[in-house]
């Protein structure tokens, strides 16, 4: 995940100054993003205060953004790690015509989501519009 | 959940500024901790500045506690609120040792582990005094 942040990538909406933001592939709940940290790292309470800090201001901005695009009922802030132990956040938009409204994702299977090139990059740039907006 | 925040709670292991840290009675994972903000509110996105950085610095002090007690193999830091929209942060230690080690603790369900009174005060405290040398 480290090395692969310094690839061109067509799902990253934004690079900050500590994180790269990018759409998941998977779009079963629309506006879906990683937020995930540039340098290497397992766990928050180990980040110097200046980059935990600055890490979940630009988390916190992406979750903001994506609340202005999508209009979810909810959002879930997850930031786990346990197949990948490097800090990322998973930003998922929730909305009540979900099936599994009301449920933690991981609860129930789904299939992936994938959308057409067009369909990522109109996302994408819907997001950073508002981001922009903001800026 | 607002409401029950002032009341008396055994599970209670530290009232911050802006929020309250609370072990679960289900310590299946063990450690398990919430840390739920004082006021009423739904969003990350919708605290004020100060708010934020004041929550999420007590949320990562509990953080770094738990991991300094309990040395878990990964944290857990999830944010929710899909059942119960105030927010409140679930910590969770993660070991190697459990049987759904990998996944996120909802991929499978577990039933609930309650410990007798002594033992939860025992954890408690051992988490205080982790807390006070830190001060």
């Amino acid at each position: 995940m480290c090395s692969g942040l310094a690839e061109e990538n067509p799902l990253t909406i934004r690079e900050f100054t500590y994180s790269v933001a990018r759409l998941n592939r998977d779009q079963y709940f629309r506006g879906y993003t990683f937020v995930v940290f540039k340098h290497h790292a397992t766990e928050l309470y180990q980040l110097k205060k200046k980059e935990r800090e600055g890490f979940m201001t630009e988390m916190v901005r992406m979750a903001d953004a994506l609340g202005g695009v999508f209009k979810p009922d909810k959002m879930n802030y997850e930031l786990l790690g346990n197949k990948m132990p490097h800090l990322h956040w998973h930003l998922i938009p929730r909305y009540k015509s979900e099936p599994s409204w009301g449920e933690p994702v991981w609860s129930n299977e789904h299939f992936e989501r994938r959308l057409s090139y067009k369909e990522y990059q109109k996302l994408i740039e819907q997001i950073q519009t508002k981001l922009s907006r903001d800026d």
